[in-house]
């Protein structure tokens, strides 16, 4: 099993309006730094996994509607906590629709798994990782 | 799969006393740098994996007949190399013990699996995976 | 010159607005990682630079006032843009108050500068080191 | 699942000659820092995973021949794009020739899997994990 | 004093033809991770050391030449050993004719010094720093 | 001003018998990562701060007596408080007698001074800077 991953970051707002969340049902915010492995069981004529560069900007086309925004204010959000479990899991369905669309190139179809990991401080991340075949 | 990772760490004494280890048979020690990730397939209503205030208390419950001792003196591990595997694997299982015990709170029944990672340098680092279901 | 660097970590929402800041005009937020190093030139009888859990004490209670809440709310900030540059300042300055009412315990009249330096992503950082004895 | 993981690092020299690779066409080079994840279901009689001095002589063995070369000079590469993921790849295969020759030592016949991660940047890193029983 | 600290990294290929550096002597190469610190006194009227966009632009500038290249063609460095050291210099050097230029836009005349660091792996590390006012 | 700064660590036992260490009163131990940064003005014939090699050499040097040690058996320290902060110091003292000795070799009287900094935990590091030529 072969991996290449990258990494980016966005600073959103948001709150948690749930009482699960104590202080950060308040309107707060975060920097996530996103890790994103592409995994493959074989590499391309090139010997790569996947055109880095194709995914970076597959990447930053996923990032850029969440970044330096309040997330509270996205409609597709509403009544959604936005939780880093649950962002994690979103980037990583926006990606898995980039892969089945061709955006990253020809020999992407050769990609089966993502890997999409949220660090929020230096102390706690979180991460989904699944197939994106089925 | 669904995980959330949280970080501790803990300082403690031993020996290794078998000649295997050269000299690391001296009493000598360690900073252990704790990783813990709760893993599971699904989400709870709150979009978590975990309780990750319950989840940080069950760790530093775990770890702390451990901070700041001697391990060569702790009856439980008498006759055992303290290895870093060992003391990942021991974590685990007190982990797995306290989840069982519904200390990580309703809906931790969803956790599927834990990872407990020690790392003792900037050079090396050991972990133990294994299915909490079992 | 001995320093001790202790860590802790906040989540903020806030806005920059001034068309200087760009996109970070809207409401976003951050993770600030901060690291305070207490400086002095000489050691205390038990050879340390500070107590060090009355300086996290101290840092703690700082940073608490900041923790999950959205600046742009806080009346002591109306008016002003909470750069990472400035707020690397207002932590600076409460700790030095703290520092000056004897919160450090005794023997922190030996401490002579600080540094706080706040990272707010995996690329960017700020700082701001100065004397607490003008 | 047990695994230990030990870190050293190579600086070489290469190019990667085809259209797809933008500038890194050009004679270039890395730093890689090289993590190998040595994996086993059960732990020895020592509590470790491998004898972690013998896994180091064995990785730094594995290393010595790449370390401070220009991979374009060196006839087993020839013809071959040397990308990050054939790396992790290249040094995966001669671990698994050295776990099979008992390089490692009695009871490395426990191992199951090597994972090998080279990290390019503070951006990117590629990994190859396998079966060493297939 | 306040700094504000950005990241970059380049990929180069590189011997350093004296006996002094052993097997670096070879075509090798690295990938150095470049930190540089803006320093300065006083925050612009926007509560900043330095617009970060234009600073990191100007890094971006003054490594472009750098990225991707072999230094042993590049007629500038002719005769020189290309070592860590000399590159912090190097890119020092530059950044402070972009300052001087005005690359950094109004309120760069507050800078005062500037420090490069370049990261060439986990285990080592050089920087230079200096006045830009001199 | 030039620097060059090298990383080694060290797993040591101890305990801090003063009733301000509260439970690091204890025997206990910590992993030190050890980072020495050479400090000079200028830079020798062959563009470098000090023979890394012989730097690094002195440092292990250095650390060796204390490496899996219990520092409380070690006669030079009876009666010390072997804190973080002292352990930076002794390092220093004894990398400047190095220095002054000739052990780093010709050219090694360029340097000014050095600063050693030991990180404790994710979370901690202390450091000394001082003058080698006073």
């Amino acid at each position: 099993m072969y991996a290449v991953e990258v990494r980016e970051a966005i600073m959103i707002a948001h709150s948690l309006p749930d009482p699960f969340f104590g202080p950060a049902q308040n309107k707060h915010g975060a920097t996530f730094v996103v890790d994103v492995a592409f995994i493959s069981e074989e590499l391309s004529a090139q010997n790569v996994v996947v055109d880095i560069g194709r995914a970076g900007d597959a990447l930053k086309a996923v990032l850029k509607p969440l970044a330096y925004q309040d997330l509270d204010d996205k409609e597709e959000f509403a009544g959604t906590l936005t939780t880093t479990e649950f962002l994690c899991r979103h980037i990583f369905d926006r990606l898995k629709e980039a892969v089945a669309r061709g955006d990253l190139g020809p020999g992407a179809e050769r990609l089966t798994r993502l890997r999409v990991t949220l660090g929020e401080t230096h102390l706690a991340r979180a991460w989904y990782e699944g197939s994106i075949r089925d």
